[in-house]
């Protein structure tokens, strides 16, 4: 199978490498707007770069964002058929005339990272039977996780995804913060951030909860508040009133 | 060095456990006042409890709440040497005639779950060069990483790890929350939330931050408002906007 892949950013990167690792798998080109990552990233796996979309291939892989879905699939013939990246949109209104599908690696991608893709959910539509099946192949050969799934239930996913990477990180971003402003080193809480993902994944969140919200320690809490500035101070009330929220009797 | 505990939460569970492994110390009861989780934690590590405070020890361990700690020092014997396990106390609000001191494993812990003390970083401090030596001594029998440290720092610590591990775990539970109205399974998400925090750690939060945030995708994050309820549209905005304003331009 020929597969061409439209955009360079993260998500190419990483499907990029993935797919060139594949024997059954021909990558013939990447194509994209931004020439800089394009070329850096097409020399890096040894493909062909080019800034059109040739009509070579059995399929395409659009790895672009959510808003400029639409936009790359206007330029696409509608002989070859098509698969994009993105956890949020909704196969139903996106138009294109010929066979469309959803390739969504589950994972937060970001170059230069190695991430082992077998071990990545693959969540798989399309509207298209023939394209389904060849998706579901396609993701097999990467991953050992591939699921059908519509896109309802993808973008629900995609919000959990969110608060479990995004907002975890920018959690993790606030306490870096903190103790880089008092000079204090962000690694002495490495074996903490470890113990509660592990905590979290093999308890469950909800028993995993600890600290002085959830153990209603109203003065602890009001003395963490009083040292903050406005910004963490605003998320510390916030969450911890959540906290207080979600085991109140 | 004969040692005794006062307390039978959590940290109790884990520094008992610990303590009962090494050869050099003997522990020689535990007293607190949940008869319930006394008995328990007494039994399940083969050592006395008492509903009083004995004071043929060398040592006194107290684990118990923040708010108690007062309490019961008031109630112990100023000849023994005593240190709490708390990050938030400071050392100098407390009013006890002898010799003081702060016991602080920094990690979050829960009965019943097996930890590695090895690797969790006990922050020291006393009013005593006599008691500094002692706990050093004795926390680096169960710790490779023993570190000496005024009570400001291990405050500013504390608040750090409130972010980097209750909320962090928040942030998991709403997700959960959200996966689990909508019949998905939280597990998939496990793969992500392992990597999410490998990046932060290996990376540093700031350059692993990833989403429609970090991307100001706000047509992304307005359809996600759209879909949530009152309680996660709350934080997932306030989230959001704390995502937005750290990489403004």
């Amino acid at each position: 199978m020929k597969i061409g892949i439209i955009g360079s950013g993260n998500v190419s990167w990483h499907l990029a490498r993935g797919l060139k690792n594949l024997t059954e798998i021909e990558l013939c080109w990447i194509s994209g707007r931004n020439k800089e990552s394009l070329k850096a990233l097409a020399s890096s796996v040894e493909v062909n770069a080019f800034d059109f979309i040739p009509v070579d291939v059995d399929l395409i892989l659009i790895c672009v964002n959510d808003d400029n879905i639409q936009t790359v699939l206007n330029q696409v013939s509608p002989k070859i058929p098509v698969a994009y990246t993105s956890g949020t949109v909704s196969l139903e209104k996106l138009n294109f005339e010929g066979k469309l599908g959803v390739f969504y690696p589950l994972q937060t991608f970001t170059k230069g990272r190695q991430i082992d893709l077998e071990k990545v959910p693959f969540l798989i539509e399309s509207n298209d039977d023939e394209l389904r099946s060849t998706l579901t192949k396609l993701a097999s050969m990467l991953s050992t996780n591939v699921q059908l799934m519509n896109s309802e239930d993808r973008k629900n996913i995609h919000i959990a995804a969110v608060f479990a990477n995004n907002f975890v990180n920018h959690m993790l971003y606030l306490s870096s913060d903190l103790l880089s402003q008092k000079n204090l080193p962000f690694e002495i809480l490495s074996p903490l951030i470890e113990e509660t993902i592990k905590k979290a994944i093999e308890l469950n969140p909800k028993d995993a909860q600890s600290g002085p919200a959830r153990r209603s320690d109203t003065s602890t809490i009001n003395m963490h508040l009083n040292e903050l500035d406005e910004r963490k101070k605003n998320i510390y009330d916030i969450v911890t009133k959540s906290i207080l929220e979600t085991y109140k009797k």
